[in-house]
């Protein structure tokens, strides 16, 4: 309820998934959040099979602005904390919003608590790299973290890169500012030991630059650096529309090459939109709870639901639990 | 000496920036390093201007892979130690090198001093906005900073936009995962008092993807996470142009289209490119310390050595310490 264009864009990502042709089968839909408002636009899609979708009423609506915490705690009938409960309670496999991020994340804390073992939940994004995917935790502003808690993010993010991207044994790399064992700030040269010492298929320290590269297939870092980066990398698009729009305007013939060059250049940026991937999981927590943009367009709704279904097929937390026994 | 092509390369680059018409006048260069190799190719070029150039012998040389202090420490007659001691004797004015940034960083801090009022030198690198460039200090991994160093890598880095690229009094915006106020690890929490009570022009807090957009003229940070993100920013065009050649393998049409491309695509890149800047400056320490890349080209050299002349004529030092003493 709490999106840029609730529910309408959510919504018609919710039909879309359902009508998939590949991947929408073996699932049901339970919309949680303002029943009239769900209702009037799901009557927009008469073909749609009513069988598959049922509505929760949530009446309290949490802002993208709001205090995550605060808005947690007060607004216990928001479509958030309403979801979320139904998922602990059984009545759902899985948790999907693309609201207020922070908002989904404590909730999700709160209500499902956390698999055993792990202290603090992480947020795992995908960054392009030349050879498919590169997984970085944590993405979340998980700031201030301990060398435990980067040995946890890199369990759960290897479970995540090989039971939903299908890279068997994930290679593990711990970002710094230099490759060589010893470098960087006190936390890292204490993660990196834990790490060796660890059965995950670790390699080392990476660089920035290792990212896009794919040195690794899972890089590991305190929350804060994690959210610049993926900010960062979320904002080289923009840069470049901009810049090449600049350079059409400097004469026909510059717009002319573009012109042509449009469809690659689609193609590119494509893979870096988020929109594609949809949302990303929340990991650590006792259920699948999948985060999304608050400008998530239909596609990237419908991406974030058949990331859910994939999660819960995979069961991607029993498998974070017995790494952990290990 | 210790770069990818020395010292062919490194002389390539002093011979271009003598020869230079437009920038290539009121300085003379002191080469550093060993006489005979430096013989052998400033005689590749007949026509210099030898009245401009001398040489220091230097016999040591610091590879790229030497361990930084200890290197500084134990090869006294290397070209960055000897080199950096001429500087501090007043036989030059400023100091250039594309050798290992941490053993220029070093030397230049133990030989030349720091600035009074500075506890840590910076590396503030240039990053391209949609408006003209956007400054990040620290990119020099001076990892483990106190909230001091932040406000004072916003001094050096205010004073060198200023000075070196234009902006008068330039906004300066703490490097964070959300705007508010708060938000953050406990180092920028703190920083942000310190910053919001100094007299730079604060704009607040900045994300990740206000470094591209150019929210702020000045972005501060941890050089844990402004390293990370600068050798990042470095590796896009490298996969932008992987994952071009893969489009323009899908067929002809796809090649032809990527052909028209080229020139704009080159122009961008080109932007993203650290060669065209050269190298950037130690800032902190009592005299001009410009480092570059190991594998600097010619035009890489070139340009730190401008870059070098501009900041012995801005004054950016004096300024610095104008700036601390208010």
């Amino acid at each position: 309820m709490g999106t840029d264009n609730a529910p309408a864009e959510d919504i018609r990502g919710v039909v879309e998934a359902l009508g998939d042709p590949g991947r929408g089968d073996g699932f049901e839909m339970i919309l949680v959040g303002r029943g009239d408002a769900i209702e009037a636009e799901l009557a927009r899609y008469p073909r749609l099979d009513r069988s598959r979708v049922s509505i929760h009423h949530a009446p309290d609506v949490i802002a993208m602005n709001d205090e995550p915490v605060q808005a947690v705690r007060s607004k216990r009938e928001s479509s958030i904390v309403r979801g979320i409960t139904l998922h602990r309670d059984g009545a759902a496999d899985a948790f999907v919003s693309a609201g207020n991020t922070g908002a989904v994340m404590a909730a999700s804390t709160f209500i499902l608590g956390r698999i055993q073992g792990i202290s603090r939940p992480t947020i795992a994004s995908q960054f392009p790299a030349a050879n498919g995917f590169t997984i970085v935790a944590d993405v979340g502003a998980n700031v201030d973290t301990k060398p435990r808690n980067l040995y946890e993010f890199a369990v759960m993010a290897s479970v995540y890169a090989e039971q939903i991207f299908g890279y068997a044994n994930p290679t593990v790399g711990l970002l710094n500012v230099g490759e060589e064992e010893g470098k960087g700030e006190e936390r890292a040269v204490q993660a990196f030991e834990l790490l060796r010492e660890s059965r995950l298929n670790f390699i080392g320290n990476v660089e920035g630059r290792d990212i896009l590269k794919g040195t690794a297939r899972v890089v590991v870092c305190d929350g804060f650096v994690g959210n610049v980066v993926l900010k960062f990398a979320e904002s080289v698009p923009g840069l470049l529309r901009t810049k090449l729009s600049g350079y059409a305007t400097t004469g026909f013939l510059a717009k002319l090459r573009l012109g042509f060059a449009r469809g690659a250049l689609k193609n590119i940026f494509r893979e870096m939109d988020y929109q594609e991937y949809g949302g990303v999981p929340l990991l650590g927590v006792n259920g699948v709870s999948i985060i999304g943009h608050g400008g998530s367009t239909a596609k990237a709704v419908k991406n974030m639901i058949f990331k859910a279904d994939e999660m819960v097929r995979r069961e991607v937390n029993r498998r974070i639990g017995e790494q952990l026994g290990l």
